[in-house]
């Protein structure tokens, strides 16, 4: 028997709506690639997607069709996330910090009909255009006086909204189930795969967002945006900014620490969110510049996620006021999947255990089922220890890969296997020891990459490290650490492994440490040990 | 284009399982009808949810039957609303304080098959069971030792449970849109109406109770139950507490002002909900025994719904610390539709100011569209004055009552009109000034009897107030007001009124006042006007 509600379905339109009528007022500010701060509102935003809408229906975009963006976080893509969506066209987000190939890849792939593309990505799209298959209409970012540089034959962006009425619009109504935005995972293991989200599943992670248990966004906050709209949907914050009436801060194209400390101090920033090395960025900023001034900020609460929360940065957060909480998830669940808030009972724990709490990737929410699984499909025990396959099942994950890239991705009960290796406390908290494909096997047993890259990252002189596995004639692999350290800071590679025996298993320690200048990241702020393992292919492991 | 995540369906029987494997030890505290209190927690609820799942299958309850429950809040009642509901049966909650005749007609119209009743109801099931013409199976509430004065043939819940095995248990997957409960309206305006509820409506809806500008409720919380089971979910709050793993508080049957007091500081409850009466109960035994300290309570934030909520009473919480959140909804939304958290901007408010806000019914949240029509059907602006039908849409709002009962309820957009007069401010908060059937229209302008009563209440003799109209030969209709005083205050008529003039227009003012020692209430703390027009019927306004 069928209850008897509403068959309303829930859609992202409905979440534009609700923050017009309910938040007008509220502000969105945007810094632009032209260099001006846009300080606009839900009201005015609103105004600007019906405009959007009925743009992109007038080039000719149908339900289904992909949308795609080359852009940073400004206020225009932004009016994109709801004006495709709106439309129940696909808002297809390109990460444009990758390579060309793989931009032309992800384009093709994905079937884009449209690019719309910041001004910096002028030259990129100029370039690229000519392998961009499908791609029928070129939209520059911009307004008329900034065309000049712009490929030819490519529209104005506010030439297109200046055709179109800001009247109301009687936003389509159809299966949640439709597809609302289409975003490749990092490519840090592989070829970048895509993920084609839908209406339902965005409208329910965003409930995820906004719960008090969760990133607890609401009303109260102002939310420096310093993750990519380019990336899987900047974990849900555009879509519950809506659902709650939050001030939006986007950043454009300035993600170094002096750009955002501006403008979380001038904005009365409560919340951000961002990768690890976004933080580092700000705490540089905070330790080389002596007009920068922690006390300044209002920011009450910052999410890391992406890769693991090195604890120094944790206890720095701390240490300025702000609650550092770790989340969990990939492009495959939505992205949220973990979210690392203590529990009631563990808020009156000394400091330093809380930390250790919090350098885990996160517990378990309702919504995302998680369990580990061993090489046979066992299912591991909640014991902090068991270590094996992270398998995810819920609404907002996903069930397969764009038009069937990799086959058949679940299980017969449903589950998505992550790829990451982990295992959970009795308390419910995941806790990453690797990537499956970065896993160390020493003499049979595992060794956490990320455990002893944490480890080394708690020197003082150390500003990040990676370790990776090296064939070893007796162990079949040993790790090897590579570090960057802080600007000025000297330090040994033996003065590194007696750090490190303090906090590791002895037959954890490396068996060879370099100094490098720089690691390599993807564009989303993950190492690539993919290229690192590339780079130390030839290295010989002292005997 | 539909987008490719997975199908998982929103359940009522996965918030248990989340609850079990991620808040085991998170405890459920409820006061028993035998006098103990049971001290138990998710794990213990999920095992013996388990058995009662069993033993409903062993009774014969297939998917859609209907379980019949006349409880209090306790442990039994909730196992029944994780068990019924997770083996695809529909939880059907009777209040137990109706008279016979609306049992008789809920039981009946609901097409109950098993009835579950608290041994406080035992003589009242034993009097009624010949009415109930489709149930088959009674079963007490209760373990062998109190079953002395139960009904013949009725069976012991305790012993039912016993019979089965707590082994693992495989929650059966349906379509979201499946029944899960059905509850019937108070019956305050007519012949109680059947609502039946769907998973699908009830997990949403738990999210907005979980959500940080919904009802807040986190891990972080010990809620002290004060809405009854027995009506509309109580509020939603047995699921959303499983899904997000707060600690539990059942009173039992006793509602009383000590009692609540006592249970809330010995549990340290820091939230708990409740209709008005719930609150003055509690109010007057803080006054009155001198052994309550209102210091002794970890309590920050209380629900207060189901009726206005007085002023006075927002003050009094306030007054020791403890934030009141009025909240609108009816049976027909789920219940929870509207909430009155301040809005970021208006928290730095004088105090005077922000009462004023909270006295409002609430505003819109995402997931609740709402709109005020005039009697020709026109939208009516946001102005805060312009008063008329409220409606509502919505996954949580009803599409019509159970067997069809009051015909199509929707019109042609699907919005459902709730009965209540109400007007919406600029900022999106819903000001409920009557029910329809309770409009005072005096020479053609209308009365608010609402305004009028939280007027009233505002003097400090008065303990509670009722506005109805009565006829007049000039005006139509006229306001009398009907006023029960604290318990040995003194004030007359023309000192209310006086009091009155300084709060409402001077056409507004009562043309006659009388004293009455209780006013009638529904079981669910509803101010029963209907009653209270019979009852002075013959009453004559002064010329
Ligand atoms: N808090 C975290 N701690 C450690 N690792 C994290 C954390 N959050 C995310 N990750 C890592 O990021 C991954 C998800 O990233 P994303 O989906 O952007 O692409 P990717 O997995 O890096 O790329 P690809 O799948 O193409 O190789 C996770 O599988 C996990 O390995
Ligand atoms: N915060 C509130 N302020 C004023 N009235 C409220 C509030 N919350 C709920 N109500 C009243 O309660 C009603 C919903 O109550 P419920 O569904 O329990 O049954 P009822 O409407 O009293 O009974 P019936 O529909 O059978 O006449 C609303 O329509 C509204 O009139
Ligand atoms: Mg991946
Ligand atoms: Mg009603």
């Amino acid at each position: 028997m069928l209850g008897l509600m509403q068959d309303r379905q829930l859609l992202v339109s409905g979440l534009l709506r609700h923050a017009e009528s309910y938040h007008p007022d509220v502000e969105i500010i945007s810094k632009t690639c032209e260099g001006a701060v846009v300080r606009s509102s839900y009201r005015q935003l609103g105004a600007r997607v019906r405009r959007l809408a009925r743009a992109l229906e007038a080039l000719g975009v149908k339900p289904g069709d992909r949308v795609a963006t080359l852009a940073w976080n400004t206020h225009r893509h932004l009016e994109l996330y709801f004006a495709v969506s709106g439309i129940g066209a696909v808002l297809h987000t390109v990460n444009p910090r990758l390579f060309p190939e793989q931009i032309d890849y992800i384009v093709n792939h994905g079937g884009a009909k449209c690019v719309f593309f910041d001004i910096t990505f002028g030259d990129l799209v100029a370039t690229q255009r000519a392998g961009f298959t499908e791609v029928e209409t070129l939209v520059a970012m911009t307004d008329a006086d900034h065309m000049g540089d712009m490929p030819d034959g490519a529209l104005a962006y506010e030439d297109l909204l200046a055709d179109q009425t800001d009247a109301p619009y009687d936003w389509p109504e159809f299966d949640e189930r439709t597809a609302s935005a289409l975003c490749y995972t990092s490519g840090t293991t592989g070829n970048p795969k895509g993920v084609l989200y839908s209406h339902r599943s965005t409208l329910l992670h965003s409930f995820v967002v906004t719960q008090a248990d969760g990133l607890q966004l609401s009303n109260a906050d102002s939310t420096l945006l310093a993750v990519p709209l380019f990336h899987v949907n900047a974990w849900g914050v555009p879509y519950a900014s809506a659902m709650v009436g939050a001030k939006l801060v986007l950043p454009g194209p300035q993600l170094d620490g002096k750009s955002l400390y501006d403008l979380a101090r001038d904005e009365g920033c409560t919340f951000s969110l961002g990768v690890p090395t976004v933080w580092l960025g700000l705490f540089q900023h905070l330790d080389r510049d002596p007009a920068a001034d922690a006390g300044a900020l209002m920011l009450n609460r910052v999410v890391i996620g992406g890769s693991a929360a090195p604890r120094a940065i944790i206890q720095r957060f701390r240490d300025i006021g702000v609650t550092a909480i770790q989340a969990w998830g990939m492009s495959e669940t939505g992205p949220v999947a973990a979210i690392c808030t203590l529990l009631a009972r563990q808020r009156d724990l000394p400091e330093n255990e809380q930390v250790d709490i919090q350098t885990l990737q996160g517990r378990g929410i309702y919504g995302v089922e998680l369990r580990v699984v061993d090489d046979e499909g066992n299912i591991l025990p909640h014991d902090g220890k068991s270590a094996g396959d992270l398998q995810v099942r819920g609404p907002w994950v996903t069930s397969g890969y764009f038009r069937g890239e990799g086959g058949d991705v679940l299980d017969g009960d449903g589950w998505f296997s992550t790829g990451d290796v982990a295992n959970i406390n009795p308390d419910g908290f995941v806790r990453l020891t690797d990537r499956s494909k970065d896993v160390i096997k020493s003499g049979g047993e595992w060794i956490s990459s990320i455990d002893l890259e944490n480890a080394a990252m708690s020197h003082p002189a150390v500003e990040e490290a990676a370790v990776i596995g090296r064939p070893h004639p007796k162990w079949q692999e040993r790790p090897m650490l590579i570090v960057v350290r802080k600007p000025g800071a000297e330090v040994t590679p033996e003065e590194l492994t007696t750090h490190l025996e303090g906090l590791v298993a002895k037959w954890w320690l490396p068996d060879a440490t370099e100094f490098v200048d720089e690691l390599p990241h993807t564009a989303t702020g993950k190492l690539q040990k993919m290229k690192l393992r590339e780079q130390f292919a030839d290295y010989q492991l002292p005997a």
